[in-house]
């Protein structure tokens, strides 16, 4: 193999200009983007990494294959009217002004600031294109709809932060970045599921103004049993 | 006002051919067909119905026309991309053959043999095309995705049966519809919620071999909560 090429000089891209800098501490850039077909190699990793999380590698089964022809179909509908990945990006220096602006979407940049750094000892995994930009987490989402309001909304059906990342306000950060979304386009409703026993998400959601839907059971349908009464009809 | 038009003569139409008709009793003769634009007044009536039916008539706001532009936008997406509404009809005599055969779907037809007549005190109102054909049902449902299986499901927002309609298996039938479309489009699942206190539902759907996520809770975020919390990124 050849050597590697020596890292290209500094882009002259202009920056992000970021208003919540603090001059104490350490500043975390981050940038919550749609993500695209050539980021599935990492949404797989993550996806996996949440399946070892909730001790469910068993039900795992998606390859970055299968994750590309149906998160990224050909001729795929636009971003928000099916199934949409935001990416949550980190870096330690400003990201640099980036073209994705969707008629209804514009990147969202953001400091953190902490009072010690982050080690990642994933980072190279997850390194993703810029400098030292890597990939921190994601949220997996699509349309929903409500009959009652004639109204859309947005089902939120993955949440994921990597272990480093947490307790630091990004996991807030993605599921706002769905809100603020569902807002501008004028939908009625974000919904997701939490487990019963999962008391402290459950607070945390009740005090952003979330009610949990005591009394509903959600039913799934799938496998054989799903073949089996797909048949009913014939 | 004119007088109304004489009822035009006997369709010359070919009809479906029914393999399921019985000798004795009374045959109902039904179809489940893709719902249109023309179908709303009837879907907006049904939906009213089932929130009478929930007693929550108090979140009920749909109107026929926020109904059309949002299940039935201009440039619509293909049926089984968005929000998708199968519509069942029943009628004393055979149906038409209609030419509504998307590439995965055909109206299904069925014949339901009953010991007595049904009288429906709402034939009137519920009229569809055709000589007798009644509006019975629906079921409004979409696509969602699995991101461990990687591959999109069907989430059941709404099933609904008019009352003198029920316990005659429609809903069975309606259900059936959406899981076989599921299964032809080798989609991983369908998914609906349950009221927990639904006790003869949750046995029903556990007979189907549906299974009941048990420690799962829905979350909703909605109205002014979802303002505030779309605004914690700016």
């Amino acid at each position: 193999m050849a050597a590697a090429a020596p890292p290209p000089p500094p882009s002259p891209t202009p920056a992000v200009i970021y208003e919540d800098l603090l001059p104490t501490g350490y500043n975390v850039f981050s940038r919550i983007r749609l993500a695209t077909i050539v980021d599935v190699p990492h949404i797989h990793k993550l996806i996996h990494q949440m399946a070892v999380f909730e001790r469910l590698t068993h039900l795992f089964s998606a390859t970055e294959s299968s994750l590309s022809s149906t998160l990224f179909p050909e001729n795929s509908p636009p971003p928000f009217t099916s199934f949409t990945v935001f990416l949550l990006e980190v870096s330690q220096t400003p990201f640099p002004l980036i073209d994705q602006n969707y008629p209804n979407f514009s990147p969202i940049h953001k400091t953190v600031n902490l009072d010690l750094p982050i080690t990642d000892p994933q980072a190279e995994t997850f390194r993703s294109c810029g400098n030292d930009v890597v990939v921190a987490g994601f949220v997996l989402f699509f349309p929903n709809y409500s009959s009652f309001l004639a109204k859309p909304g947005f089902y939120v059906e993955d949440i994921f932060v990597r272990e480093c990342y947490r307790r630091k306000g990004f996991g807030k950060m993605l599921l706002s970045a769905v809100a603020a979304q569902a807002a501008k386009m004028g939908y009625g409703r974000v919904e997701w599921v939490v487990l019963d026993w999962n008391v402290n998400a459950i607070k945390f959601y009740e005090e952003m103004g979330a009610q949990i839907m005591q009394e509903w059971r959600v039913c799934r349908l799938t496998g054989d049993a799903l073949q089996a009464f797909a048949n009913i009809n014939i």
